[in-house]
């Protein structure tokens, strides 16, 4: 039985990836999951916020929002209502803690790296693919910080970090659920891990329905699998040289 | 090699579970978990938010929050930072998913239940110990509202929920961290269970460090036993008689 | 003629106070007027703010919050809506204002005391319940400073501060309203005192009446008697040694 | 001995009651005392609050406010850093307390009565000018309703109101402190009194110092002969025709 | 003298507008000033705010926002700040203002259309190509409304909209300036204006400097020319078909 | 044909110009275009916003707000509603930016002047009465610095700043409209410009009309010619002595 969109289960949907998609920023990927497109951009400062100044440490931190017109119908802005929402903080620490766990924040130097990921358009799974993309946008900014001879040390990116979503949908699993078969599923589970087929986070819920303790065991090995070939298509990008103009060593921040 | 407490890697703290706290609210339950205190009140108001009115779908909902004094230093109080913060708004959600997962909101009719889960006092555990506490609010609202003859359907609740962390310390898979152990976790893993032995929610992070699918294994084995004596404890509790003075059928809202 | 719950016009409700309620403030007290109750909790913070910086002189302030689940009717948290209300507002510098009239801010040093007043159950008079526990709350931080030794001068509370409700109910002028009577009330008054028998604040209002400066008169008498019997227990409750762990001196900062 | 402009311990300063200054409002007044220089205009809606809806009664309320250049050194705008202050709140809510004690709500009918109070210059007791002027404001306000045919009964004002400060300076009790007095005031009180010498709220505090119950008698003498005073200023003032055109009946809403 | 990009001073820099780049709004344009990269989607509902209900007239608003990655240096985000900005709102509602001048709202009817213009990538000029592009937007959702049956008259739309900038750069009138340019432009004008030569809308500014009454009348001539041009683009790109899928009459809502 | 207030199209409201309406700001002035009447005061303070520290260049601004019982239909009062809205945004910057093109900020030394212009009576052209309020404000201040020997350079201000608004009512171009031609007008203009004929700022809006370049150019003749007589008017009022006591030189802040 076959998905809506001809793909098998554990398929994931057309994966995109396009480096340098703004010129301002150090990293600037516009990824995309089939329909699902998101803009993740590194910026990059020197510095770091006060409560960790001194320390030699780098922060690495990020920030999810979704454009009005991404969604069918039409969302308020964020802006306007005055306050961030629940899901907006929740996916924002999220992604923040994701990218921590694979960079060592000594080696970074004190510098502060911002993700912005801003969802242009969304088909289910945006956290995912804002992580997915993320991640390559942190090893652009990295790259170019490398050149500005401002890192503490050459290598600070311990491994590749990706993320799908897998749930259960019509009583099956599947992975990288687009929005027809997310806003149905019975179970819904995010999972990030790294290029060493580890974990960084796991978050499965089901609302309206419980699970079985080998209905998750079965989603974990979809899922990791589904990573590993997010893993492979971020390493592919990242082969073609940096799509900008790098600074000189001690180049100006940017 | 025992813990700190004493306690071995895979036994919950000492819990306590007070029913009828509070003399207003149709549920109010002080539950501790060792030193962490956490009053769960859930109040009953009839009809739904706006959003809902005419499903003939009653509403369960949860705020969760700190009182300033129940941290080791002082916590700034979000009323006076005049917004509610990002871990606030996630605990608050996972809450209310929580006991959504075992209530047929068809069988409560048109009422809303707010569980409020106040912090007295924290010693980690903080989330899971106001899901296990708020669980048995719910039930006394919902006898509650039984005994007024509010509910659309005799017994709304299909099963129990309970929760608790598990994580990785010193290397060992340990369950029901207090903030000692907590805070130098490599792996942090909160899990809401039923007591059908099935799963709500399970979240597991590796701020700073990444795990083996094997210690995942190891974490949901040790949880799932330490819920199982959590629904055992909740169920003694409710063995009780209600703590209160029921209303007369069709009795005034409260 | 007899009161709903018993008592005369001019008698107190049960009062009682609990030392050492929590482990981490430097002081913490549950104070109880009949039904109303009140945690109030001290916390000591080294320096001062920044516009009292360097003038040597410490500060003392106070916030007041209620659960949303300690009234009869649930009330909406106010860090949901995004701003501390204007009756939170007035207790809170009420509560502060009566305490800094006992203690000499020259004395304290250049430390920080924050008592937080947090109602768990409301029952009319929850703010002279609040003064009156943050005043043994504030003593035992007081004891707490003096031990770690980071008090300027040894003994800087220069008397004791109690607070008492006082109304005209049903033509009669009644001491300490629970609800049901200040709900009623003609008259409405709050009086602040020391134990030296003197005034640290009045607040008398009649909402939609007025009143006689007689009426005036004898409701600051019964006030004042009223205000002499909580001195009375207060220094009873404060007999007994300090209900935690003294720091050794020039401990930490707690 | 005299006071540093020239008064008696108990006279009041130069007041001047000027109705009309506003062309739009039903009522505005701008009232001084001394130096302190306040606005007040009484605007009429049609209609109530939702809360009070359907009830038959009027409803009127007031907010204070302070130009930013009213005070000796520039405040910072209130709807500019996002929030009413607390000393604000307070001072709205006991002009409007105030108000309502001397109006009948019922014969007010269904209309609201807004009283802004606008500091255009602060000089000390702007809170107890405010009072004074707005009662001024309301009562134009009242004839302008009248005119219109809008009143549910014919007079609904049954007294008048006036405020005044009174304080301890240099160890006397004086009338109507101004700036200079009030900031080294040991123990201020504000009196709201009615022109039948009842009392309608009094506020008396000693930041820093406690006071006797014999002082609290004296200022309370001094207050009320205060408030007599300003009772006659006020019914001088009212005693001249209405000053703008008055309403046709069943004139539209102003 | 040519300008740093090589242009006349006269020449506006390289337009692209791309329809349909998003899948769900009813109009949603890519529109590009050189650098400049706004993405204007224009949003269909039915009704009207409640203000305007019952008139049987159309709204058409508009809300301007950047991402935080579209400027040089990351800018903070408005929805983490808690408030629009005096910019943004400034911009919001000339946008707004500029396309009312263009559509007849009675024959828009009771449906309401909200333009988001978002900054994907700034270089100057983003509020005169966020009008110019939110223009072919609105004319997308105008065409989507009509197949769907929902115009109360056929043809709403009465004129074209497009907007210019034009300054006052060493010395010379320069039209559509950069970045490079405006950020030391001595005059700043945005002109916005008709199809049929006239204006809706100019806004002049000399921050720093002050200008003669015979350059504003150049920088108008430089600006209406560059305004025809942008307009020839508009019809040019509106000429091929609508790029998405139209609705039937009497479709749902988008 | 005359307008309702008797007028030809070209004539200015009755002007009146107060300066010294306040006590504590170093400039304070009441303005009044015929029923329009704002309170323009310059405050200043010592030193700059902190991103201008170290500059050696002052800074000045302003803060544009409406009494609520300045406008026919009372409005709500913005610090209520906990934000400032988009108009006021708009206008507080408008004067900003009006004022800072006639002031040499290195001559006036590190020193900030906040100008306030608040609206006690509003009947059309209030940003424009501000704008020309403001400077006559603005020239006290600056006079006060010089006395206080506080100025970088003795003369700062390098020409006079005056508004006025035109518009096109009936088809009719005319000068400075009352709000009953304001809010018919088809199309409306504001201008600034300086007493040497050139201009700071013009904002012509259509909205809902269209206008021709011929009629933008007639505006612009009748604005200048007004803005000269209100240069003329300005200069009357300074001519007579500051209207208040000078600092001595190195006087303190004020």
């Amino acid at each position: 039985m076959l998905r809506t969109d001809g793909r098998n289960d554990d398929v994931l949907r057309d994966i995109r990836i396009t480096r340098g998609y703004q010129q301002w920023p150090a990293g600037s990927v516009l990824i995309e999951f089939g329909n699902t497109r998101v803009l993740c951009a590194a910026s990059v400062t020197e510095g770091v916020p006060r409560w960790r100044s001194g320390s030699g440490l780098g922060w690495v931190t990020a920030e999810y929002a979704m454009l009005p017109s991404a969604t069918h119908t039409r969302g308020d802005r964020e802006s306007v209502k005055g306050r961030v929402g629940g899901r907006t903080h929740e996916i924002s620490r999220l992604i923040g803690r994701s990218l921590r766990a694979c960079i060592d924040l000594a080696a970074l130097g004190e510098n502060t790296i911002v993700i912005d990921c801003d969802v242009i358009q969304a088909d289910g799974g945006t956290r995912t693919a804002a992580i997915t993309g993320a991640y390559v946008a942190l090893a652009d900014a990295v790259t170019w910080l490398g050149a500005a001879g401002r890192l503490a040390d050459p290598q600070p990116l311990s491994c590749a970090v990706s993320a799908v979503s897998v749930g259960v949908v019509d009583g099956r699993v599947r992975l990288d659920l687009p929005y027809e078969e997310d806003s149905r599923a019975e179970v819904d589970m995010n999972v990030v891990a790294t290029d060493a087929g580890t974990l960084i986070e796991i978050q499965g819920t089901g609302e309206g329905a419980t699970f079985a303790r080998s209905t998750l065991d079965r989603m974990l090995d979809v899922a990791l699998a589904g990573c590993a070939e997010l893993n492979r298509l971020q390493a592919e990008a990242l082969a073609a040289p940096y799509p900008g103009v790098l600074p000189e060593p001690k180049g100006k921040r940017r």
